[in-house]
C-alpha cells in the first residue's frame, strides 16, 4: 500500500522529459501546486505547446534531447513521460543516484510516487488511489464522491481561511493560552456551522462574527451575521425528490382507493 | 498548493523520532504501507509500546535520543514526533542534506509533505487536503465523503484486481494487440457493471464471466454469472427513508382528510 502524502513544492522546481500527450497532463497537474517547471523535448504537442507559452513565466522549455546527469542540477523532483522505455529506465537511475523523487509514466516499478484520480475545488484537493487496481474504478469512485460534494466546499475554505487570518490579526500571537483559545473557538465555529454557511461570509460578516462571537466567547449563528441560513441544504438535496415522490405515490393511491370504494 | 502523489514504501525504512502521541499516530500511518519502520525514542506512551509489540517483526525499536546523521543509513523517510521544535529543526536539516524526505509535526514550514484527512477501505485510499485551512475542516469533508460510499467499494477493488489477475493467466502476454484488448474488455466491464456488483464476484463466478464475456467479446450482467442484482443499490440506500416518509405522510393526510369529510 502507497503512503498519500501531500507534497509541498514551494520555491521548487520540477523536469518533466518528454512533450506528448502525457507530457502534457504532467504540466497540468503542477502548474496547479507553487513549483516552477522545466521542460525538455525536442517535441511538443499542441496541448504542451500551448500550456508554456500560456505560462511561459512559469515554464523554462529546453528543444533538445535529455543530456545526462547536469541536466538534474537545481532540479526537486523528476517527471518522465517518454515513449521509450529504456531510456525512461537511464534517466530514472541517474534520479537515484541524485536521490531526487522521480515518476516514470507507464513504468510503476520505477517510480517513487504515482499520481492518482483527483478532484480539486480551490483549495480542496481529494486523491483517489487504488493502489494499482485500475484508473477505471479511480474514476468510477470519483464521480461517487463528486455526488456527495455540494460545491460549494471550496469557497467555504477560503473563507474560513480567510477568518483564520483576521482572528489573528484581532488576537495576534504565536502559541500559548491565546493560541489554544483560537484553536478551540475555530474548532468549535466549524463544528456547529454547516460548510456551506462559511461560503457566504464575506468581510463585513467576519467582522461582526469575530466581534459577537470571539469576544464574548460564543458561535453565533449565520443568522446573527446577517447571512440567510442555508442549514442542511446538502443533505436536504439528496432528500427532497424522493420524498416528493412518496408523498405523491401516497396521496395519489390512498384517494383512488376512497375513490373507487366510494363508487360502490 | 500542494502536489498529492501516492508514495511507494516497499522495501523502504522509514524513521518514525519520537514515542508520544502523534508518533504513535505516524506509526499507525506507516504500517498500513509496505515499508518496515525505526522508532528512536528514550520513552514511549502505551499506545506506541502496544503497537511496536504487535508488530516487532517490522518495528524496530532503540530506546535512546536521536544521535546525529549516522540514525540516517538506509533511511528513506523521517517524520519527527518531537516536543522540541529546535531538536526537530536540527534533524530536518540533517535529513535535507542526506536528501532524505522528511516531515516534521507541527512545523509546516520545515516540511517536505503533509498528511492529510484519510479514508481507508482495503485497496482504496482517499486523501482530503485543505492545503492548511484547518484540519477540522478536512474532518468535516472526510464525513460527507464517507457517507456517499457504501462500504463495499474496497471489496469490489480487491474482486476487480483478482479478476484482472484471471483474465492475464487466461490470456497471457505484455502490451500488443493481446494487452489492448484485455484493457478494452475491462474497461467496458469497469463502466457497465455498478461498483457493488463486482463485490459479490467469487472464484467461480469469475470464470464464467471470462468464459462467457471475455471469450465472446460481451459483458454478461451479474445475473448471468450467478449473481444476484444489486445494481443502484447505492442510491436506494440514501433514498428509502425520505421516500418511506413521504409515502407514510401522503397516506396518512389523505386518509384522515377522507376520514373527517366523511363524518359531516
Amino acid at each position: 500500500m502507497s503512503l498519500l502524502i501531500a507534497w509541498q513544492l514551494k520555491d521548487k522546481r520540477v523536469l518533466i522529459v518528454g512533450g506528448g500527450e502525457i507530457a502534457s497532463q504532467r504540466i497540468d497537474s503542477i502548474l496547479v501546486t507553487d513549483a516552477s517547471i522545466v521542460v525538455i523535448a525536442p517535441e511538443l504537442n499542441s496541448r504542451a505547446r500551448q500550456l508554456i507559452a500560456c505560462h511561459h513565466s512559469r515554464i523554462t522549455h529546453h528543444d533538445r534531447l535529455f543530456l545526462g546527469p547536469s541536466e538534474l542540477r537545481n532540479i526537486d523532483m523528476v517527471l518522465t513521460a517518454l515513449d521509450d522505455p529504456e531510456r525512461s529506465r537511464e534517466i530514472v537511475l541517474m534520479c537515484r543516484d541524485a536521490r531526487i523523487p522521480v515518476n516514470a509514466a507507464d513504468i510503476p516499478d520505477l517510480c517513487d510516487f504515482y499520481f492518482g484520480a483527483q478532484i480539486r475545488d480551490g483549495p480542496l484537493q481529494i486523491m483517489i488511489s487504488t493502489n494499482g487496481n485500475g484508473p477505471r474504478l479511480s474514476s468510477r469512485i470519483k464521480e461517487r464522491l463528486q455526488r456527495a460534494l455540494s460545491g460549494a466546499e471550496g469557497e467555504a475554505i477560503t473563507r474560513v481561511g480567510r477568518l483564520r487570518t483576521l482572528l489573528k490579526q484581532k488576537a495576534p500571537g504565536v502559541g500559548g493560552d491565546l493560541g489554544r483559545r483560537r484553536m478551540k473557538w475555530m474548532t468549535r465555529l466549524c463544528n456547529e456551522w454547516e460548510l456551506e454557511d462559511f461560503a457566504q461570509l464575506d468581510d463585513a460578516m467576519m467582522k461582526s462574527l469575530l466581534e459577537e462571537g470571539w469576544e464574548n466567547d460564543r458561535i453565533p449563528s449565520l443568522k446573527d451575521v446577517g447571512g440567510t441560513c442555508s442549514r442542511r441544504y446538502h443533505q436536504n438535496f439528496h432528500s427532497t425528490i424522493p420524498l416528493a415522490v412518496g408523498l405523491f405515490v401516497g396521496v395519489l393511491t390512498t384517494a383512488l382507493i376512497t375513490f373507487f370504494r366510494h363508487r360502490k
